[in-house]
């Protein structure tokens, strides 16, 4: 360990001075990496990630050729940084990989078979980590090694994480040996988290959340000294992308549901102020909170998993109070902004571990509106957010199920249309039945396109359809979705079956129609 | 309110003075009962529901031929009494009806387009009661009339409910007009109840259990005694069906659970009485409730929706401990045994709301294990609870997305065929993709037939389908199913959309060929 010299912007952060005297290059840590390894990165959405060990591992299987031949199981809280598990996996380095992921070549990997990825609710992710479900085919039933991202060490050894906490705490929890990044090139975020660990049942208890700024936890994340096999320093911030600016169509949605919001309001089922917002990732995301930000609402609330740049605007403009997620995933912009002004932020912000953020019991006890995009709807209110064609997975569940399955508000939007390769409208996102269920229809209260808005609360499975195809449908594909339905609906009360009406055989004749002739308007029923 | 005279077994029950001033007859009540009234009844799974007021309701519709006049919004916990409610189905009483049903009327009047049922997580229903979701076409938002069951009421004008307690809070608390019906012929169940009411966000506080014989409330259901419009007694006890005896395919399931068991036991993932058991209702639920009985397990604990006739011989043999749940549903005979022995049975029991028994939250605090049959599974391990043939319900979802979604075990048993009007084996209970999706594959942890157990904690949707086919499927279809899941993986590798290769079009041919030819073993892929 005496290849490498502690800068004084380290000495600054590492309060621990054992710690320092951990301090190596990534050289010196490559043998805790054979093939095979079962390995824990911190990291969500992109942002605190490890970056300077799987860098070096990455050149290192380049620079020898090694392609194929140093492959790893690999645990990350959702997705990390693309230069880093996005060239892993071009490197063939990802054998297992769970439970979120973003990048091409990773959705390459998987989609062709040489990773083997599974996705699991956000929330439980963690937990089934510490039960030793992952690693149930290991002798001690433990990740090998975990790499973590710190902005700061603190004198009783715990770490500070950056902008994210994710499944930092029982990934370290359930390691062998511990690398402990200290990013010197971000500022220490001490105080803007609330870190818990997770106890196993019958121990657990209850999470002793009622308000979104409560705090039950500490402020850094306990690490056992004896586990920590080196210490490296970062020198380079997260690689965020910037963000794609809002669409009409994205706007019209907004505007149905804050609308919708209204509505609620003034029928008593939703206090002035609303409740904690959730919003996922996306164009039509930043779009509502966008437009919550040109409403009549204010002091607004935020329980959510990522918070993107909109919220600082939200924050700016004053209506929004409080906000609190796993991780802040800024654009490179979004992050100057955000440390340029950080003493007016920090004391409104709240970073918690995945398992809380996510917590299907704080999510019910709070009465979050859970907002979030799918892949397509169907007419009875299910909903499909990760394999395209049934299929092709795109990036995984997320915390879309975590959200729907307990919000006050459980929301989908999208648009009503996307486009195919010949056709602007080839793809209708209402379809007669998804093609892959992750958010079933007992989930679902809203569904929303730039049409209009569905609200199928306490409908039968009838009465859905033909509300989401009024309402949501584009205009193209209401006409042949009525169709199919009124089809199903005659054939299926004629056999005493017409509970959920379907011809169970053309249920995915759109999709049919948009492999075999470019569009899904081509359907014949 | 003249026409009924209070009997002394009345008196005894009824403690409070002015509640027995509106001691009334049926008729008296008539007049509450117009068309198209919302109405809420006490019960859960066949017990602790109204039967003298739905009984007049009945006899007066028959009696005035008024079937079809006569129609109702009808919300119970989950089913009441055949006598009750199949009746007023098939009186044509039934207009909407939610969350779950059991009875042959009502199911055909569903699948017949009659009864507009929609059904919902059992834990949800009561609160997305209280948002006021399934009354906003209303004024004012609430139900006109609730008709509870109580064994006994108290000075304080509460009410002790019988043998469920299910969504009785949420629907006395949503009422308008509330009708007590005082069971002499039950004894009271003074004491068996744990009883919390709901609060709204943001005033929801946390369940602060960590035990599963934990009391967070208070003994009765808080009345506002203005509402209560009168007081009926009831002379009947609840109508229940005698338990089918585990067939040899139910005990092999279980015997394959209990092996399951003690290697998690050995592996140090469970503690060596368990963690608490949740167990659905039926023949292989009774058979692996009958397997623990004469396995080694000890100071066994249930944390569950129903407690049938089963747990009362794993209470007399000294293995459990105690048990929690909604409703206890016992056979007539087992009623009688219950009731004969309620001293010895009386400490270790508490029945609490269906919000609480089915809480995510608890289970997943718990650690829960999780056991329901489905009517299919999916080689990918996705489950239909629901409807058969994608369209025709059966019961409803009940509790088990409740369980399956947040237990530390999520198990799904069920026979791995089931027969046809021609083939014994007509029927594969595992599929190449589920006609209808209640259970998502990122909810299940294992899956078990009379064949084997597939464990499939932490697998890729490809290992999956491989070890639920070789494991679980019936040696009939072991090679039907490898051969379209074969087909599919190449397919689908060779398009680079193979992360849960499927032939979407072909995917329901196995029920394409039951419905031509009588049998999914004659699919041709």
């Amino acid at each position: 360990m005496s290849s490498a010299v502690a800068s004084a912007a380290l000495k600054a952060r590492v309060k621990r001075p054992s710690m320092l005297k951990k301090l190596c290059s990534p050289e010196d840590l490559l043998h805790h990496f054979p093939n095979g390894s079962y390995l824990g990165w911190s990291g969500f959405t992109g942002v605190g990630y490890p970056k300077k060990i799987p860098t070096f591992l990455a050149d290192h299987v380049e620079k020898n050729k090694l392609q194929g031949q140093l492959r790893y199981n690999l645990f990350v809280g959702a997705s990390s940084g693309a230069e880093t598990e996005n060239r892993w996996a071009g490197l063939d380095m990802i054998d297992r990989r769970a439970p979120h992921q973003v990048g091409k070549n990773i959705s390459k990997g998987i989609n062709e078979g040489r990773i083997r990825f599974f996705d699991k609710h956000l929330s439980m992710f963690p937990v089934d980590l510490v039960y030793g479900y992952y690693t149930k085919e290991k002798a001690n039933n433990r990740l090998d090694v975990t790499i973590v991202e710190a902005t700061e060490i603190k004198e009783d050894g715990s770490i500070v994480p950056g902008a994210s906490v994710g499944a930092t705490p029982e990934l370290v929890q359930m390691a062998d040996k511990i690398i402990i990044e200290v990013n010197t090139s971000l500022p220490s975020f001490d105080g803007l988290h609330d870190i818990t660990m997770t106890d196993l049942p019958p121990r657990r208890k209850p999470y002793l959340i009622t308000q979104v700024e409560d705090r039950i936890g500490t402020n850094s994340i306990p690490i056992d000294p004896e586990k920590v096999v080196g210490i490296i320093e970062s020198d380079y911030q997260d690689q965020t992308s910037p963000n794609t600016p809002a669409d009409e169509g994205s706007q019209q949605i907004a505007s149905h549901l804050i609308e919708f919001f209204e509505h609620e309001v003034k029928r008593g089922r939703l206090p002035a102020n609303l409740l904690p917002l959730q919003s996922g990732i996306g164009n039509i995301a930043n779009a509502v909170i966008g437009g919550l930000d040109n409403s009549n609402f204010k002091n607004l609330k935020v329980w959510t998993e990522v918070i993107q740049d909109t919220f600082l605007d939200l924050f700016d403009s004053g209506r929004l109070d409080f906000a609190t997620a796993t991780s802040v995933r800024f654009s490179p912009d979004g992050f100057k902004r955000f440390y340029a002004n950080w003493e007016s932020y920090k004391d409104k912000l709240l970073l918690r571990s995945q398992q809380v953020s996510n917590s299907p019991e704080i999510i019910r006890r709070l009465g979050v509106i859970g907002m979030n995009t799918p892949v397509e709807v169907d007419i009875y209110a299910h909903a499909n957010s990760t394999c395209v064609m049934g299929s092709r997975m795109l990036n995984g569940l997320g915390g879309s199920a975590d959200f729907l399955r307990s919000a006050k508000y459980s929301i989908m939007h999208t648009p009503s249309t996307r486009p195919s390769k010949t056709d602007p409208h080839g793809v209708s996102c209402i379809v007669p039945m998804c093609t892959h269920v992750d958010q079933t229809e007992h989930d679902l209260d809203i569904v929303v396109t730039e049409v209009g808005l569905a609200d199928v609360r306490g409908l039968a499975p009838r009465e859905r359809a033909r509300v989401i195809i009024d309402k949501c449908a584009h205009e193209l594909y209401r006409p042949i979705l009525k169709e199919y339905f009124e089809k199903a609906e005659f054939e299926c009360l004629r056999k005493g079956m017409g509970h959920e009406p379907h011809l169970l055989f053309n249920s995915f004749d759109m999709h049919k129609a948009l492999l075999e002739k470019g569009s899904m308007r081509e359907v014949k029923w």
